[in-house]
């Protein structure tokens, strides 16, 4: 990985994250086919998924959501399809998943989707490492309030209605709308909202004056409908960051959130083989006991 | 909570964990409602509610489910409701919820609920602060291979099908089913499995001898259909704990947890509190530059 550093950079790292049951994995499939088209005269990029699913700690049971994507994407070998199941340890995932990025971008691979099961804190923590993070959304998920999700809104810079052919899609739509405000509490944001919302990534727009307000696409992923809106949402991100020197801040922000999940296992790691054997156990029995405290414990746990 | 924590340990702890839209507040407000009647001669126990929700890690959306479940619970002296929001650090929640659960525990409250949204990493991590996990599904919630959730079964003691007055409740219950056994590989399993279904925490089981099989339950929270059932689950799965042994272990393993992901913080902030000003931007800034990569730039800071 070290080698393969000054390599990277290149690609265009696109998150997607959203809750299970919201057709997320076809959407990716989805945009890795379109992305795959041949036009004009351009080469088309080559496309890497990496399928991270955190909800399974123990069995890895990725494996079986990779053979249903090698059905829809076999045979193009501008495609690479790599899948992760977590090991069970608090922020291995998203490491493990930063270091495969690098290695697919160091590859030449120009646009690296990276897909996420969920929105918990590890996607959050995923969502990240991407340039441009697309959250999903799909009609008749969830009787939960609709605003307890403004958190993950706010790291979305595109917002998907997946499964628009389905009854209630206005709905849901006004309530990412609705939510979409409430997570972005700056009255000038407010103000600003239906002007700007077409403006970002425009010839005629001026971006570093302006902020990006993440456009609500309708898709219906089974039958390709609004993809091609989407990839095109997808471009005018990237468009618009590179423009505005977000890009910039977003590699830097990238490469920190990166740097500090790798600093915190390997402190981890090294308290771990510094530690005598037996004094975790003393102290641990003494835990138990509720002889001390867990703070306690740590105390004394730092102490050797 | 030094001084609290050998006052601890007398609280049953019960997690109850699940996707977003398979109506898991509502089954909680349920639970703690059940609990609360009073019956023959005992007192019912103080219940608590401790409602996370990793998803929002920048505004603190929790308050509005709160006032939700105020309405259901409001006027009860003897339930207590506490929400936290995560402040957007990997393993801080957990680490924040272990300690409202301690106070809990050590103020008295017999039957302490931890709701966790969602099914990721943290979910998981927080599923583990407790004796019993109680993992909810929905019909008609996830196109995803349901398979894939094996993981996060792994971790469910009793499983709940709520919302079980909609069409597809019998295809969740045998994707569940599938997926039990597939989480649970070992043959003998497998080949009690029919067998020992209903046997567990029943006077005739011979508990040390016996494995818990996860039993899957139906039910309506909003109109208390099974909720008797799955009081009763729970009971059972604390007796069987206690005969089996099995309480101990959890105990132990609950704070084997909490411990070291405590040990996770304090390890970052003492590392942070060394740190020289402009030591970590510096490598930083050489990292953002490309010419030395993360794993380079955690030996440099490692180094000072």
């Amino acid at each position: 990985l070290n080698t393969l550093f000054p390599f990277t950079g290149k690609a265009h790292l696109i998150g997607v994250t959203g809750a299970s049951g919201t057709g997320k994995s076809s959407l990716v499939n989805q945009l890795a086919r379109h992305y795959r088209q041949p036009r004009q005269a351009e080469t088309p990029p080559r496309v890497a998924i990496v399928a991270v699913d955190p909800t399974s700690p123990f069995t890895g049971g990725a494996i079986l959501g990779d053979r249903i994507r090698m059905r829809d994407l076999a045979g193009d070998p501008g495609v690479f399809i790599r899948s992760m199941a977590t090991r069970g340890s608090l922020g291995g995932l998203a490491a493990a998943t930063a270091a495969v990025v690098q290695v697919l971008d160091a590859a030449g691979f120009e646009v690296i989707l990276i897909e996420t099961v969920g929105a918990g804190q590890s996607e959050v923590d995923i969502a990240r490492l991407a340039h441009t993070t697309i959250v999903v959304e799909a009609p008749g998920l969830g009787d939960d309030i609709q605003a307890i999700k403004a958190g993950i809104l706010e790291i979305a810079d595109v917002l998907v209605v997946n499964k628009a052919d389905l009854p209630g899609v206005e709905n849901t739509e006004r309530a990412l709308r609705g939510s979409l405000s409430l997570g972005h509490p700056l009255p000038q944001r407010m103000l600003h909202h239906g002007r700007m919302e077409t403006l970002p990534g425009q010839p005629d727009a001026k971006p570093d004056q302006q902020e990006w307000v993440p456009p609500i696409l309708r898709t219906v992923a089974l039958d390709g409908t609004g993809i091609p809106e989407l990839v095109d949402a997808i471009t005018k991100h990237q468009a618009y960051l590179k423009q505005s020197g977000g890009w910039k801040q977003r590699e830097r922000e990238r490469l920190q959130a990166e740097l500090e999940l790798l600093m915190q296992r390997t402190l981890l790691d090294s308290w771990r083989s510094r530690l005598t054997a037996g004094v975790y156990e003393m102290v641990l029995e003494q835990l138990v006991a509720r002889q001390i405290s867990p703070y306690q414990a740590v105390e004394r746990l730092v102490s050797f």
